[in-house]
Parts: structure tokens; sequence; C-alpha cells
């Protein structure tokens, strides 16, 4: 292992925003201070776009009071970008590097910001030229392989929990359907956590789809008029990446102008048209398969919120996602090849993690589903075991009072 | 004033549920023990319908621990309804409240709910049955006559705020344009709490629209190019409830929309109609008119979240909505005749407030709109002193930190 060279650091923030992502940041501009090595921390502004334009901020002259308020600032203080480079793009950053003398990248981002970790590193050891990316991650979709969890999830696990549990309170006492729909295109992790929600037996949601399992129509009206003829009520949250059973998503079969970024993702967050159809079928095939006349029914779709509401994050994932960012560079000053911070859960009853470094390539691309353990046989709900897996990472949930 | 009889009471909760609605429930169930005049206070499960059913839940043994989680949990914890009586509803309640001795009744709700005590009461005045009614103000909507503001509406403002300032930095991270709906059919208080998320001049919600000025798809297009123009992204609050020149709600009209298409061409979402029509204007006009070929544009539809959301009530609305339900049973107790609490603010810098008794027919059917001195001369903001009226409603806000 050579010796960790003195140089400059670059930090940039990337893809969709979360509740705790700048906790990150600040890990990073803590632990760089800390470290020795790193002589200018320099904030790319838009991630990767911000390096190769040279917009660039300074970060080591922050008072310890805007740290603080920056760190429990939703979305990413830096800006963040959805360009995903390639060779030319890579070659341009790599120059940028070597005119400043950067010699640590650390990159705060989901699988596809690893994945432009691991290209960026792969070609600056064909270059020669001396460079240790982290990559540090985030994403409220808690998709990411290798890791037991996600810096992002946590927060935004215990945003939708609260609100089913306050929605499931509105529909036990205003009785009808209600459908939810939750972000996650292609993992269900996040619709999972409305389990958190349920205290008793009788709480909702009653049903929870994910893109893990196939859901039909039929099924979904059977599903529904069975929990509403035993409860007189049916409070359902469903993922957004939901999929028939020919692995055709719902979001994709009902855009009329299917948007895509530039990493080809479909952009389903925000439009009302999955709790709309889902609303609808209740209000017909449902309804008259209880023999009514009409039912109340209702849909919401939590878009946004559920990664950038302020003021409520989950307090285990802001100190983990502080401590993922400190990581990396702490990883990076050590000598440590290029890599990931992943978390390990260490056995026993009591939550406790460790961090490890992981390759920038079993990180990249490829993303986690919900674990099948997790998925109860009949495909439209959680297993208790789950609880164990999300309760810590979301944080303590209020108490639902009843008469 | 005649002294007040011995008897039971019967407390009930109508309408949408807010995160404070069992906070005025449990502040009558204190009060009622305490004032030595209520044999049995009767919890009615939803509303006036389980009065007429008798469906009574007995409320006076329940332990403080347990009190106070059920204040502490959103939506009513008796059940809510939508029934609005008339003369032969309302004669079967009182059949119901002679049938048990009630003397008291205590009801909490919105205007329309107001207006239901209203009716009770005259008719029991008619019939020379001994009642006291006391209405206990509770909406989001904050759209009351008479008081200062509604125990329910601190606690939606303060969502509503901390949502758009999570989303404002969500807009600056990944800049483009963003709308979001507020609810508020017919007034514009609870869009207006979007004001408070602002605490830089760049900060969104950059326009505000409420239901109490038209709004021309020209002058939506003028606003937000203008914004976009001048900042590079612009976020968008609007009420559900914003109307055309003609004073024709975008809601209706979409809706005729909708039936127009169900022939099954288009899909345009229900529930996230407005936002996706805003949103569609946005991408087409607006962004010809900034002469781009395309914007990143998105929508979101806060939806029931605003009125039940857990564990993130305003501190301020969880006490008032404590003191309302008292303060109903102390006047009741003290002999003062039927009517509906509210509250005045205190002149000075220190928020403060007092309660007084208003009438029943002052506070019944018609609603309060956002006030003129609020909305700013453009018609497409609130000025800033509506910051004065509503801050102390919402509470202590995060404190945004950036670079």
């Amino acid at each position: 292992m050579d010796k960790p060279p003195k140089g400059n650091a670059v930090v940039g923030q990337s893809g969709g925003p979360t509740a705790v992502v700048n906790q990150s940041l600040v890990g990073v501009i803590e632990a760089a201070r800390k470290c020795g090595l790193i002589e200018r921390l320099l904030g790319a502004r838009n991630g990767v776009r911000g390096i190769v334009e040279q917009r660039f901020v300074e970060l080591q002259g922050l008072d310890r009071p805007l740290l603080e308020r920056i760190a429990d600032t939703p979305a990413a203080a830096l800006g963040s970008t959805r360009d995903r480079p390639d060779e030319a793009y890579c070659k341009r950053i790599l120059e940028v590097f070597a005119a400043n003398n950067v010699r640590y990248l650390f990159y705060i981002g989901g699988n596809d910001s690893a994945d432009t970790a691991r290209i960026i590193n792969d070609m600056a050891a064909a270059a020669g030229y001396p460079l240790c990316i982290f990559h540090i991650p985030k994403t409220i979709d808690n998709d990411l392989r290798v890791t037991d969890h996600c810096p992002g999830y946590g927060s935004a696990a215990r945003f939708v929990a609260a609100a089913l549990m306050g929605d499931d309170r509105d529909n036990a006492s205003l009785p009808g359907i209600k459908i939810d729909v939750v972000m996650g295109r292609s993992a269900g992790w996040l619709a999972a956590a409305g389990e958190l929600a349920r205290q008793d037996p009788t709480d909702g949601p009653h049903l929870i789809y994910v893109p893990e399992r196939p859901v039909t129509e039929e099924r979904f009206v059977e599903d529904v008029a069975e929990t509403y003829g035993r409860l007189g009520r049916c409070l359902v949250a469903v993922s957004e990446g939901i999929m028939d059973e020919k692995g055709v998503s719902y979001g994709e079969k009902l855009a009329a102008s299917v948007e895509r970024d530039s990493h080809g993702n479909i952009q389903l967050s925000g439009s009302g048209a999955l709790g709309d159809y889902l609303a609808q079928i209740a209000k017909t095939t449902v309804t008259q398969k209880l023999g009514r006349k009409t039912l109340r029914v209702r849909a919401d779709t939590f878009g946004y919120l559920q990664r950038s509401f302020a003021g409520f994050p989950s307090p285990v994932d802001r100190r983990e996602a502080r401590l993922a960012g400190r990581k990396a560079v702490e990883y990076a000053a050590s000598g440590l090849p290029s890599g990931s911070v992943a978390f390990k859960r260490a056995a026993g009853a009591k939550y406790r993690i460790t961090c490890f470094r992981a390759e920038l390539a079993e990180v990249a691309r490829e993303t986690k589903p919900l674990s099948d353990e997790f998925i109860n046989a009949a495909g439209n709900g959680i297993n208790e075991s789950f609880r164990a897996y999300a309760a810590p990472l979301a944080g303590p949930l209020p108490v639902i009072g009843r008469l």
C-alpha cells in the first residue's frame, strides 16, 4: 500500500436528494480537516457537471454552526446532477483534477454515482494518475448492493411510516378505501416501511404491494374486497414501480408520454396516474364485488416529500450519513484503494453497525431488490421480520392512542 | 342566567380530520371531570351519526397516559362523519338526548358542524328542552369566521411550510419547475403558509396562488417564465381551489374534461389533475416562451398528509386545541348560553391569545377567505405581514443552511 499523497480533494453530490445527504457532506468536511493530507477541499457544484465546468466552492473555512445547519438541511447543498459521464466527460474530469492537483474524490450518490466513480477510477489508473475515489452511499430507495442499508433510507422510511400511520387514523375516522403511492421504481424497500406504521392487527396499511411481486388487477380487487369486507375499510400502500404478471410496470403502461432521465430511468414520481388508476378499479370492480352502490375511495401520491421533507429526519440516519462521509475520508487517508463505504450490522438484539470498504464495481450499476424473506407468501404484504430490520433505521415513531 | 343543570354530556367529532382534533377531545374529557356538573361523558362514534345510532363510548374512566397518547394521535379517535343533519335527523338527536338525560353537547368541527350545532340548539329551545351546546372549532382550512384562527390550522401550516422548505432545497439541487398543490377548496390560508418556508429572497415558493384571486393561464405562464428567467428554477404553491377569471375552479374544469375523456384516450389523473395540468402548461408554453427545447417540470399534490401526518404537530396548535376543548366545557358549566369557542389575539409583539364565546350563527355556514391584506398586489404571492400572523401558529421551523 503506497503512502497516500498530500493534495487537494473534491467532494460532490449526485442523483435524487435525501433528507440527510448533507450530513455526509459535512462528514467529509470534518474528516478532511483532521486527516492531514487534504490541502484544499473543493465542493463541486452539481456533481460531475461542476467538476468539468470548474465550478468549485472552498469548503474548509466554514464555521461549526453553519456546518450543522447545512447538515440538517434536506437535499444537496452543493447542488446535484443527473449527468452520467461518458469517456470524453471522464477525460475532462481527469484533466480538471490534474490542473488542480486533486488527488481525492468523494462522491455521494446511488448506484449510478458508484458507476461514475468506478469509470473515473479506471481511467485514472489507466492514465497512471494517482487518484483515490470513495463513493458515499445515498439513496432513499435502499437498493445498493453490499451495504446493510443506505443513508437516506431511514429518514424516508420514517416519513412514509408516519404518513401511513396518520393516514390510517384518517381512514379509520372516515372509513373507505385509500391508496397511497410510495416512491420506489424498482425496489419495494420504501413501500415496505409502511409496515412500521402498524401497531395493532387492525391497523393499516392492510396491503402493501412492491415491484418484487406481480400485481394483477384481479388480485388487487380480491385483496381490497376481502379487507374491506372484514374491516369496513382498507388502506393500501403501493410502490410506484409495481408490475403486472408480464413484468410491465403500471407506470409505463399509464404514462401517456414516458419521460426518461439521462440514465434511462422513467420519471414516475409526482403524477397521480397510478393512484387514480387503482382508485378507479376500487370505485368500480371492488365496489361491485362487495355488492355496494358506492364506496368512498381516495388516492394520494406521496411524491418528493418522501425524500426532502424538512425537520423530520431519522436520528439514526442523521448520524450514519455523517459517519459514512467521515469514513470515506478516513479510508482514503489510511491508504485504502478506491471503494465505497458500506455498513455491516452487528449480530444481536441491540442495533449496532460497523463500516467497511466495498469494491466500487460491487456497488455500481445493479441494484438490490427487497429481500424475499421480507415479503409475505401471498405477495401482498410484509413479514414481521422486516420490522427488526427497518425499525432501528426509521427511529422511534409516535405511539397511537385509541379508544 | 339559569344555574346550569347536572346531567350527562355528549362529545363528538365531525368533518375532515386534523393532527390535533384529539387534543380538543381530551380537553373536553379533562374539563368534564373537573366541572362537577357532568355525570356521564359519552363519546359519540362518528359524530351525529353515532348519536342517532346510540353508539356511545364512556370517556370518564380513561387513564392519563392513554389520554395523552390519544391527544397526540392524528384524526378523530371517536371517528368522524360527513353527515349534515336535516330536521328529522336533529329531532332524532333530541330524542336520544332526552332518553339519556343529555344536557350538554360538545361538537368539534368546522363551519358545517357549527351549523349542525345551531340547528340542534334552536330545535331544543323550541321544544323547551334544556340543552347547552358548544362548538369547538377545528379545521386545517382556517376558514371559520370570528376566531383569529382555527385549531388544526397551525399543524397543517407547519406541515406545508416544512414540505415546501424541503422541496425548495430539492428544486435548488436539481433545478426546474416544480408545482405543489396544497389543500384549500375555497380559502388560501393553507397555501399561504408556504410563505413561511422562505428564509432568503431567492427561496421558494416563488409564486403562491390562492382561490381569492383569479389565475389565468396567461398569468401563470408569465409568472413562471419570469421567475425561471431570473433564478433558473421556479417553485409554485397553488391552492387546489384556484379559479379562472370567470370564477370557475380549475378542479371543476378538469373534472369535466375527465368525463369527456371517459372513452379512454387521455389519462388525466383525478387527484393529481391540477398539478399535472399546470405541469403540462409549464412543459409546453413556459418552455417555448423561454426559448428552450425542454425544461425539467414536476408536480406533487400534498393530499391527506397535510391533515393527518403523525408526529409533526405545531406545539402551539397542540396546546390551543386542548384549550379550546377545555373552554367549551368551562363555558357551559359557567352557565353561558350555547356558542362556539373563539380565539382573540392580544395586541403586542409577543404572541398570546384569549378565548371568548362566539354565537353559533356567526360561525356557522359561511366561511372566511384569506384576508386581502395578506395577498400581494399582483395576486401571485403573499405579503410579509402574513408571517407575523402565521409564524406563531406553525411554530418553530428548521433553519436552512446553505453554501
